[in-house]
């Protein structure tokens, strides 16, 4: 490829608001181009280096008898009523009717699509297990798109279904696709990468896992145990926490606090510890004006996902203003009217806590004194705070970490959740009727593109890893006037194509300032300086991104010294 | 891949209503799945073809120097009402809002996002030529879908994009990309393609070219003169035709022809050819009461292609009932009343005519003797009428046929109506900015593949190329029970697949009847057959599909039978 004629432009600065590194530089190497909040074009080198993850991705899926099929983007509404779908999930999905007036819906993931097209064709036990898997294209409706190609509204997926026999079948069948997605980052190149647990959210199953890219932009915080390897998504990251009880229980009194509303301004106007406070949050849930009131110790948080899974419903912060019962900055879970109440909650963080500030439930009024064995007996606590830095691992009792992560890969182990809904059954070997277990298996193509730039750069630009890079070898002829220096530069092109080596020959009549800093820029692995000075020698300057190789190579001898070159980067990436 | 995990359905009958062979071969190979009116899945075999086609197209359109890129389905309405696009099509463009109400569009092909793609990255001449080119899903909301996938709604298309300095550039990179056309149908095993020029339609150029698969199934009218080659679409075909002029011309007379309101009946009635009368045709500006009288020699239809570029602007047919002027069955060239009419229209074929018979613009009359260089002075005459077949070559003089056939492919000469409409400048070479020409460049995937399967199958199922067939062997075990038959097929499946062959291992214990049929119904090139009565003589059977080769092959020599059999094949592809 010629350097000239290649359509992306390069520029010094990226977005003013661009926070994370792979956007910024993605944009300033001319590698995407905004065309809708949240949907991008690609120029040729994201695209290359967009096939070149799909290819490592569709080699693993293969390898774990993946078949690659392909699914619509459109689809119709009936089919996502039959897995309910179409009813629970809420403007991420983008809904439209045809000319016809039918409804139909942009797939933002595609089990529907894949019961829908195996129900029919598969109708025995002998059938299974199989895997299929698609590259296509996603539109989700995000409403808070951010990071260039990180979080995005339309994207390129690997979607992969299986389908089991039984529960067994599908756990041995997830640790392969388990080891698979190991295998497609370290690939791919991605080197920070780890597997936790997590909540499967929509998808609807039981056990998941999600593969983090650990980084500083990451908008996933993952719970990270440095002893025994304990690693959860905050959403189900769990904690032990010992009861913060006094030898003394104080008797409860109630004392006036004003406008002291908050756990902070209540902590120190009473000189208590946040943690000797009680938090009241209030939720309706969705769609509703009933609300769920939730206590937890006044030094942690709400984990809405760990609520919202207790509940089995959606949550939305409640606005109670104008309520007879419920005094904003004032609730407290002692002497609480609950009849008007969808459900009251106390995390496990205040069992057998004594001594504790809470809302009075009277406007300008605290209680103090309270002790939960003594004055609210019977009630049950529930797991509904947030794990914090320091915290108990759950396994090993040592301190846990907090790191913040961006999600590249997940597995699900769905169940009989979709084939259920959508009545698809196989005959077992009795000859009675089963609905098949379901996996699946989701990569975002862009997301991975974009998490290799965040992971590898520098402050010159993208570094990309030989596995995925969009070209080998950046040709660099400077002063290409001089006859020599053209004629060698044209040659090498030449010869190192024609072996089978990528180049992006920089053609151009520009410094060799432009040159070098385009090459940084664009992050190609292997740099070729053609000089009058190095023709001088019979030698071209041969240097990697990384530095760590610079060297003056005979002409003759480039092609085997790059060739070697890219074979040793990429068995160290096998 | 064993056959006995391939999900995909395969069935004796196809739908009811086909009626391309290759939607119901399609279909009863399993190889495609009906999601909604005019989407399906693919399965498979079906993807593995698709993606063999793409190769071929990547590989051609890298070779004319194609950067490929990637533009999005889902696009904002802001760069299509640049264009005006968003304005002048229709119900097939599907429009929706986002969830922060903004309007959006599904693309249906990529002029605009090229251009917005573009714009901001090329600025001077020397950037030009380029051509980006990328396979994307598109979604046309078509309101008559058939053939499988030959006319859907979703499709994945090669659109391809150039931009250039001047036309003659254009026209040079024109005759590359017609070239890399003509090598992708042939490589793609595709026979009875012919290039026709055609109206652009929607995309608003002035030369293009339409590739035609010629099959009786074909929706589109080709134009062909087998004498001197000329071809053309029905839109856009001429002829020459000589004025029906009698040697004396009669004098003009009203005729009471009461119910007598079509050409038929009045010929009839008046013993006269339907080539002595004359057709009045009656439309409305699509969206207006406007109405465009047309009139046309009796035998022959209005071309509404030809009158739409005419009147440069769409049409609907008109009803007429109610009309003061305008008497339904009895409109007439002679003394019509062109006050209220948004234009009246004489078709060249009624130029110097004598002896007509048209409407007498009153209820039950006709008028005879109509002489229209006597009667109908300064009129102008323009040609939208229809070709027929046996018409005269426009070229040779020659007659004229007719043959149905299917889009698989167009090229146009687009010039600068996006980049004028979307203001896209570069600078000259004398510093002055101008406006890109362009061309534009399409290939849809799964019609190809439906093409290919329309033209190559026979009453047993399809016939693939070698070049894009799903597997080249078809491994076919019998009697998987008998312990030497299972050795030698598992032995040649992993022997054949080690060598690069691709095989389908029908592992399946069914008959020797069920496989030879699932064999030919899917349609792939060779066949392998391992049996206990061959194996008793060391040998397997190799067969072609096409039945040319059959042969008893030993079990060593197999691989590089197969091999050869295959790279022959190619060779005819290339």
């Amino acid at each position: 490829m010629l350097l000239s004629k290649l359509v992306g432009e390069r520029t010094k600065n990226g977005p003013a608001d661009a926070t994370a590194a792979s956007h910024s530089l993605l944009i300033r190497a001319g590698f995407i181009k905004l065309v809708s909040n949240g949907i991008w074009s690609l120029s040729m080198p994201a695209k290359r280096i967009a096939q070149k993850i799909e290819g490592i991705i569709r080699e693993e899926m293969n390898a774990i008898d993946g078949q690659e099929v392909s699914f619509p983007v459109v689809m119709p509404k009936d089919i996502w009523a039959e897995s309910g779908r179409y009813f629970s999930i809420g403007e991420e999905m983008v809904r439209f009717k045809d000319r016809g007036g039918r409804d139909m819906v942009l797939g933002m993931t595609h089990e529907e699509a894949a019961v829908q097209f195996s129900r029919d064709a598969v109708n025995s036990y002998q059938q299974l297990p199989f895997m299929i898997y698609q590259f296509q294209t996603k539109f989700r409706d995000e409403a808070r798109c951010r990071g260039g190609l990180i979080r995005v509204r339309e994207f390129t997926m690997k979607d992969a279904y299986s389908f089991h026999n039984d529960m067994d079948d599908l756990k041995s069948y997830y640790e392969k696709a388990y080891k698979a997605y190991e295998n497609i980052f370290r690939r791919i190149g991605m080197k920070k990468v780890v597997a936790v647990k997590s909540d499967s959210g929509m998808m609807g199953g039981s056990i998941s896992h999600e593969f983090m890219l650990l980084t500083d932009i990451g908008e996933d915080t993952i719970v990270l145990c440095p002893e025994c390897g304990y690693k959860a998504n905050m959403e189900v990251a769990t904690t032990v926490r010992k009861p913060l009880r006094d030898e003394v229980s104080e008797k409860i009194e109630e004392i006036f606090t004003g406008d002291s509303h908050d756990i902070d301004s209540v902590a120190q106007l009473l000189k208590k510890d946040k943690n000797k406070t009680v938090k009241a949050v209030c939720y309706f849930l969705k769609g509703t004006e009933k609300v769920v009131v939730c206590f937890v110790r006044g030094d942690l948080e709400v984990n809405e996902s760990k609520l919202t899974k207790i509940l089995m419903s959606q949550i939305v912060p409640a606005d109670i203003t104008g309520s007879d019962v419920l005094h904003a900055g004032n609730i407290g879970c002692y002497g609480l009217k609950k009849d008007n109440l969808a459900g009251v909650y106390y995390d496990e963080s205040l069992r057998s806590t004594n001594n504790m500030v809470a809302g009075a439930n009277k406007d300008g009024y605290h209680i103090t004194g309270l002790d939960f064995d003594r004055d609210m007996p019977g009630i049950e606590f529930v797991d509904i705070a947030k794990v914090c830095e320091g915290d108990v691992c759950p396994v090993c009792g040592k301190p846990l970490a907090l790191e913040n992560g961006i999600e590249v890969g997940n597995i699900f182990q769905l169940g009989t959740k979709y084939t259920k809904a959508m009545n698809m059954t196989v005959l077992g070997k009795d000859g009675t009727a089963f609905y098949p277990i379901m996996g699946c298996y989701g990569i975002g193509i862009g997301r991975a593109l974009a998490s290799v730039a965040e992971e590898s750069h520098d402050e010159k630009g993208l570094i990309w890893p030989m596995s995925i890079c969009p070209w080998h070898v950046y040709l660099c002829g400077l002063r290409l006037d001089d006859e020599q220096v053209k004629e060698t530069s044209d040659k090498l092109y030449s010869e190192l194509t024609k072996a089978g080596v990528e180049v992006l020959f920089d053609d151009r009549n520009a410094s060799a300032g432009v040159k070098f800093s385009d090459c940084d820029l664009i992050g190609i692995p292997i740099r070729i300086v053609v000089s009058p000075r190095g023709l001088a020698q019979g030698t071209v300057e041969v240097q990697t991104r990384d530095k760590k190789i610079c060297e003056n190579v005979a002409i003759n001898d480039v092609t085997s010294f790059v060739n070697k070159i890219i074979a040793e980067a990429m068995n160290q990436l096998k």
